[in-house]
This record gives C-alpha cells, structure tokens and sequence, in this order.
C-alpha cells in the first residue's frame, strides 16, 4: 500500500489506544516445519486485536495485511501516534468492519519487520541478525503461522478472513489450506498467481537491492542500510499501485521549483526534481525506508512471486473444493497491476465447486491501492457482505 | 526498443556494409543555440544513409530512433557484424522503406552515446568529457540539429519523416518546427506529451542511475560505471515495451535452474534468478550496459518527458496548423506505454486542421515494441502509405 492512502480518523471514531501484542511458538526442538522443508524456530508472531471475542468465540475476523502493511490495522498504538492503523477508515466501532460487534485480529506476516520473525530478527543459534541466512518463506508459511495464532486465542471457525493484495492471496492460501475454518471470506484485488510482468516489477526491485553496495549481502545491520536499492523498489512498487488516471488527477505535468539546491548536479539539478510526481515518488521512498527492512521486502516478495495457489492441485478449482466459506471477490475497474481478469479466475474456480461467491468489479480511479481509500459503496460491500455470513 | 527485437535479416536482402558518416558543425562562434538558450557547439551528428538521393532530391525519408536506438537503422557496419541495423526489417530495397526508390537516412540524436555529441563527449573547452556540464537538450533541440543536417545534405523537402516512440515524438516536432519540409509523417507509438506515469517510470530510472555510487556526479568517464543504476533503469523501461500477454507468452511463469552460483546469497539465491523473466531481464540489462552511457539516459528522458508539442502555442492544434504533410498516425492495442488514446490526440489536433490523416489501432501482442517486429500488416501500411505520398 501507498502512503498516498492519507486518510486519517479521529480518535474518538476509533478502537482507541492499542496494545501489539506477541505470540512465541516453535521453540526448539519443536520448529515449524516451512513448506520448503526448512525449519524455523522460535517464531513471534506481533499481532493486535479490536473488538471482544464473543463467549461461543465465533464473531472473529482475520485481517491479511499487504507488502508493506503490518499488525497495527486500527487505532493508535499510543496517545501522540499521528496516524491510525492502515485500515482505521474500515476497522472500528459502527464502522464495516464493525469492532463492537465482530473481534478483529491482524498480525504481521513472518518474514516481516514490525514485530514478526523475518531476517532482521535475531537467529538465537547465532545471536546476530538472521539476515539472508533466514529461509525461503511462502505465502503457504504466513498463513500456517497465523493459523498458530488463531489456535492459540481458541477459536476454531473464523467469522471471515479478509486481505487485500498479498493480503487476498493468504486469504485465497487460507481457503486452500484450511478450508472448513473460515465462515465468510474477502478476496480482493489480487491474483491467484503471478503473471510474468507481476514478477517482472518486483525482480526489479530485489535486483536494485541486492546491487546496493550497502546491501553487503544482507549484513546491513548496525551499519549503512542499502537505502537507495530499497527506494528504489519502492517507487516502482509505488507506481504500480496507482492508476494513470489517478496519477494524471493528482499530478498531471504540473511542476515546482528544484529545492534540492544541489548545484554540484549542474545543468542536471532538475533531474531530480522538477515534475511533482519525481518529488513525490522520492518523498515516499524516502519515508518508506525508514520503516522497511530491505531484506524483508527481498523475502516477502519473492514468496508474492512464488505463490501459486493451486500449487499441489491439478488446477485452483481442485484446490479451493473443499472451501465451506462464502465468497466475495473484489477487483477495481483501474487496477493495472492486478487487472479483474486475474479475479474472475479465482471467481470461477469457486463457482466450479458451487461455493456461495459474489463478486465486484467497482469502478475507481484509484488503481491498486482503491481498498484501502475512503468510499462509501466500498464500507457498504464490506459491512453488508459481514452481516450476511451465516 | 528492446533486444526483444532479434529479428534478424540477412546480408543479401538488406543495403549491405553502410558507414557512418559524420557532420560537423556549430563551431564557435557559431554555437547553436538550444531552446533553453544555453549555446552548444560544435556538434557531430553521426547519421547513415541508404538508397541514392534523386537529382532532384525529393525521394529522402528521415528515420527518427527511439530512446535506446541510434544511427544505424539498416544494413551492416561491417561483415562480421552478427546483427544489421535496428529496423533492417523494415528499410532495404525491395522493403517497404525501399531503397531502391527512397534515400534513407538517420542520425543519432544530440545527447546520445552513439557518435553524436552527448555527455560523453568531449567538451573542447575542458579537453575533458562534458558529463553533467552537458546543457539540458529537448527534442526540439534534437530535431533542429538533423535539420541542420537536411539542409547540409541539400534537401529542400523530405518525402517522409518516420519515428516511433520517441522518434515519433521528434516526427510531431519535426511537424510543429518545419510544417513545410515534409510531404509526409509516420507518427508511431507516441504520445504529444508524457502523463504522470510515463514521467513516472523514468524518474525511476533516473533516480537508479544517479544514486549509484559509481555515477559520481556524471564524472565516470575511464573509471567504474554507474552500471547497476543502468541496469535497473534499462529493466524498467524493459518492462514497460513489452505487454503482459507477450511477457506471459514467452515466459509465463516457467523457471530456470539457478545458474548463477552465488552460493554466498545463501537462501536468496533464487532472488536473482529462478524465473525466467528474472533471468532475461538481467541478460537484457548487462547487455544493454555495454552499449549506452548512463548520463546519456538521463538527458534523453529527460528531454521525452520534458518535451511537449505545444510548448508555446494555446494547443496541438494550433501548433500543427501550418502542417502540409499528408499524415500517418499508428497505435498497437497491446501498447500500455502510450494507449491509443494518445496517439488520438494527435490525430484530432491534425484533424482540426483539415489535414489528410490516416490513423490506425494495429491488434497486437507485442505491447510498445511492436513497431519493430517482423510484421506483413505492419510492412503493408509503410509500403502503402509511402506511395500514396504525392
């Protein structure tokens, strides 16, 4: 996600302050065995709830986060946080996802870097940082370790999991794995698997890390971090998140005076800035590297590139039969990157097995990043789709 | 253009060994004056030609290259060349560019790395090269220069200009700054200006190419290259010629042993190749970095996204009023770099003007390269359009 997505809310229309909360398992000799046959151990989980889970223990919501996202989905996690969590304008008291009725749980992905184990974290075996000595980890193994997660707070039948992006492939990874745990699911703008152009953008990113001088073979840590590798993904990542359209809205060709002042550049100054959209590309990137760890990202989209969903089926179809969940399936009319062609796929392959499945194409300017703006039709599919889970 | 393109001619059916040839001229005081007003001078425009020029000098088409390509449109600099010029499908007798009737000839733009003055050239007044000294070119600025070498050459009005990409930008600009000197235009694969996103993706590039540690503030002349920088903006660009059902087609999501061997990547090194489209991004790029010098690549998209066809006028149509070129207008459905409805800007624009204009939305696959692949439909609208010029 983009932090063009500025929405903010108020804290009163919030869940308020929240706590992230940690969940330790797989202690040695009893690791996670990853679908790669690696094993990994101990693992946290960083994860937060909203809401109170219901005595019967069944109005319980997953949230999948995306590339960039994290455990803090709403709220604040503390009194002079200037933005709430990344979903604040959808998770919430009398919001869609309806916090005083349903509880909701998000926590971040492993391979991650806000709380969950991923190559920044500390290998116990060795006391330094795993770096790029951390396994291969597949969207199979994020939604195995959430599965963990869910066991551990009692609750066998989810209401509904809902993700977005990589956050709609662990949900359509979930279906597939855990197919009679989950009572409604929110698939949306994603993909079954990666076309090549898909994997194109994002090798692009990981090549520009990994020549990163800093990048030192992932032994950044304590010293200079590979900051403009990552930038450099990042606008690409940024870029495919947005719509021409959008962009053309928001920026056009409109230009601003070259406050880099760098004179050593010469007649080049204005190669680096001068079209708004070059200042707000590095605006971003500047921002986002501040908060990503570059060896998380190598991970988490080599397993975004890696994902198939019908990876030890014949086909997706045979994959999601023995899914008990309803379905909504979502897609944005301006989503380049994941066109709606790539939702149908995972519509039909549903509609196959006769599973209950609705789908939307919602026209929007947004491109990529429209679930995670403001607008009402959005919060009703939402909150409607909720309710009629059965 | 993209190395994509391997179609390859053989020596018989193309002009056979061309040289390059070299004009000189701009000598001080003489400088030309670019239209930022800084004074460039002199200059050498490496250009080749093909055919022989009428006596009475009315059978000459200017080819303009896109952003990578350079002078050597057709035939071979030598016999131990392995691959003829970068649109030898295209021009050669008996071709729809047939030299047997045309005189065609195309020169490497200023700024370029390809034996027109650029970057790396030397500047006459330092005995060093110019790097980031180099003044800031626009596509104006490219096409006054070829004027210059029309008007050497003695060619009073041109039988056609052709471009595509960004030499269909200079074709418009050829257009707006000649209106008079061409009986007819072939406009291909172009936008009149760049939107938010096409500034995007090069920004990106730039922005690689300048944050890599070896680019130095342009002062990489005779030491280490910017390469990785080079790499990463050529692979974005890569990516944005080819449409996702080409890159589906050739490489779906089919893999390749990693023979890269870096066992010091440890888990990661499947990061750098594993993929196929992985794989062949990288050999594109590292071949790409032998051939183009990377402060070349930042004034040359800079002057794309700069450029603007009706920089000084109230709009398109106004700035192509005195056009009496009969004109051709072509798009690919495939080509999500500049979608048609760019190319119909320019086709109204011309429209409004009473000018004779075709315009056609080839079906293809092959996204923005398309112009360049071995195409009947695509030879028959050349060979047809340049006859009907009268």
């Amino acid at each position: 996600m983009s932090e063009y997505i500025s929405e903010s809310t108020d804290f009163k229309n919030s869940v308020g302050i929240v706590k992230t909360e940690f969940f330790h398992f797989a202690d040695s000799p009893d690791e996670l065995v990853l679908s790669n046959g690696f094993r990994l151990g101990p693992i946290d989980v960083a994860y937060e709830t909203y809401g109170n889970l219901s005595e019967k223990k069944d109005n319980a919501i997953l949230i999948f986060h995306a590339l960039s996202g994290d455990a803090h989905a709403a709220g604040f996690n503390s009194a002079d946080e200037k933005k709430p969590g990344w979903w604040d304008i959808m998770i919430g008291p009398s919001k869609p996802i309806d916090t005083d009725r349903y509880f909701v749980i998000c926590a971040n992905v492993i391979g991650g870097c806000k709380g969950s184990t991923g190559p920044s974290s500390i290998n116990p075996q060795t006391g330094a940082p795993y770096g790029i000595s951390f396994p291969i980890i597949s969207v199979k193994d994020m939604v195995a370790v959430q599965k963990k997660l869910i066991d551990y707070l009692g609750i066998e039948k989810l209401h509904c999991i809902i993700g977005g992006s990589m956050g709609g492939m662990q949900a359509l990874q979930w279906l597939v794995s855990y197919p009679k745990t989950a009572k409604g699911a929110m698939i949306i703008a994603t993909s079954p698997k990666h076309t090549a152009q898909e994997i194109a953008f994002n090798t692009v990113g990981r090549y520009s890390i990994i020549t990163d001088p800093n990048w030192n073979n992932g032994n950044y840590y304590g010293k200079s971090l590979p900051k403009t590798g990552l930038s450099v993904a990042r606008m690409i990542g940024h870029i495919t998140y947005l719509s021409e359209e959008a962009m053309t809205r928001k920026f056009g060709r409109k230009t601003i005076e070259n406050k880099t002042g760098r004179e050593e550049f010469g007649q080049l100054a204005d190669f680096t800035k001068e079209f708004e959209v070059e200042s707000y590309l590095q605006y971003q990137s500047e921002s986002f590297i501040k908060r990503f760890d570059a060896n998380s990202y190598l991970y988490i989209t080599k397993a975004i590139d890696n994902f198939d969903a019908s990876d030890g089926y014949t086909g997706l179809s045979e994959a999601l039969k023995e899914v008990e969940a309803k379905c909504f399936v979502l897609s944005f009319t301006s989503d380049w990157l994941y066109p709606k062609e790539q939702s149908l796929k995972i519509v039909r392959a549903l509609k196959i097995n006769g599973i209950d499945t609705s789908y939307a194409n919602l026209e929007s300017a947004f491109g990529h990043d429209a679930f995670l703006i403001d607008d009402e039709r959005l919060k009703k599919i939402f909150a409607g789709f909720l309710c009629s889970i059965k």
